[in-house]
């Protein structure tokens, strides 16, 4: 487990393009992880890359996922394979006074590693929770927890943060020379934030049953 | 070129989970690609996945994507390799009363194929005003377009949306026989809206210079 507060680079997560924007800190690394809400897994499908949203939740260093055993994908991902997760926000879009210096503003972790089946009952039920309380804060001790039933259809994956890269860019657009003094062409950045809406609650629900305040009082992610 | 409005299912493209989430339509698969900001491309570099965000753009059934020709993964990619492209959209955060049901709801378009590098000086610039008025509507015509030393050190890929699947979940969350009866405990939704702010101009830009309307006037996605 690296104790290092800097991310170790490999071939793989050593950016290749515009290493500026990368940042080696693992402290920036967690920030990323955690403002995230989901997830791309890649994994290699018969010869074939596979590219799918799905939830996560991180512990230290480790992120954890799960999925459904009745999907190929996970079982293939539950054998222990190379597997690869990317988390971006996308922060803004960048117009600069020329295309090819149009841009996005983003935060984006990606991390290499070889997946492992978490099958221990005390480490499965701890991903559980950590994956569940970071998409829905607060559920793990207000619904239901799984019945044994349920936790037999659940995959649990483990992949270490050792191998990654964040990358981040922010502030204005770039510009070349030759646009410097195109003072009529205007340039700048449109923020783009992910905002939660109030909660609605399920048609089945009490009318007079009020929200908890873990769901109420959720505030949209930073 | 597809000409059916039916998406053509291969065995990459098949749902094996929850197929009631699958669409079936080429409409649905358009709009997904139309409403979705960035996409995440996936490739098999070396042995192992790799999974980065990009941009995108869609001419009627192609997908196209661009990238530096400083970048490895995207030479890779020009080369003529099976990759995978996804656009994910978060509606929703879903909160069931039991935990195994809580879910998001979500709009996503995963695309399989062979990538193909487009060469044609023709397609290449039509190809990248679809990049860029996808990202960035009306900048195409507004900003200076790019000029040979620019265009040269950008790779631009082309995929067809033949092999697609469309999968969304929408609604309240799905509950347990055993939970109905649980009427003190909340379920619902919080919806997820991706929300752009208004246009902040870079500080060199003039303080008197209108944000043009193409600028001024975006909408946030839906």
């Amino acid at each position: 487990m690296p104790t290092s507060p800097h991310l170790s680079p490999t071939a793989r997560s050593t950016l290749t393009r515009k290493p500026g924007r990368a940042e080696t800190d693992r402290a920036e690394l967690g920030a990323v992880l955690d403002a995230g809400l989901i997830c791309h897994l890649a994994l290699v499908s018969g010869d074939s890359p596979l590219c799918v949203p799905t939830g996560y939740g991180r512990d230290g260093d480790t992120l954890y996922l799960h999925g459904s055993t009745g999907s190929g994908n996970v079982r293939t991902a539950a054998r222990g394979v190379d597997i690869c997760v990317t988390v971006t926000i996308l922060d803004g879009i960048v117009y600069a006074r020329s295309l090819n210096n149009h841009s996005m503003n983003y935060r984006c972790a990606v991390v290499h590693g070889r997946s492992r089946a978490v099958t221990d009952d005390v480490e499965r039920d701890h991903a559980l929770r950590v994956i569940s309380e970071h998409l829905t804060p607060g559920s793990w001790d207000y619904a239901r927890t799984p019945d044994s039933k349920e936790l037999a259809g659940v995959a649990v994956l483990a992949l270490d943060l050792t191998e990654t890269s964040v990358k981040i860019r922010g502030g204005d657009p770039s510009e070349q020379p030759a646009d410097a003094d195109r003072d009529d062409v205007w340039a700048g950045v449109i923020d783009v934030r992910t905002v939660l809406g109030p909660p609605r609650p399920a048609t089945y629900v009490p009318a007079d049953l009020p929200v908890p305040p873990h769901i109420a009082e959720r505030p949209s992610p930073r």
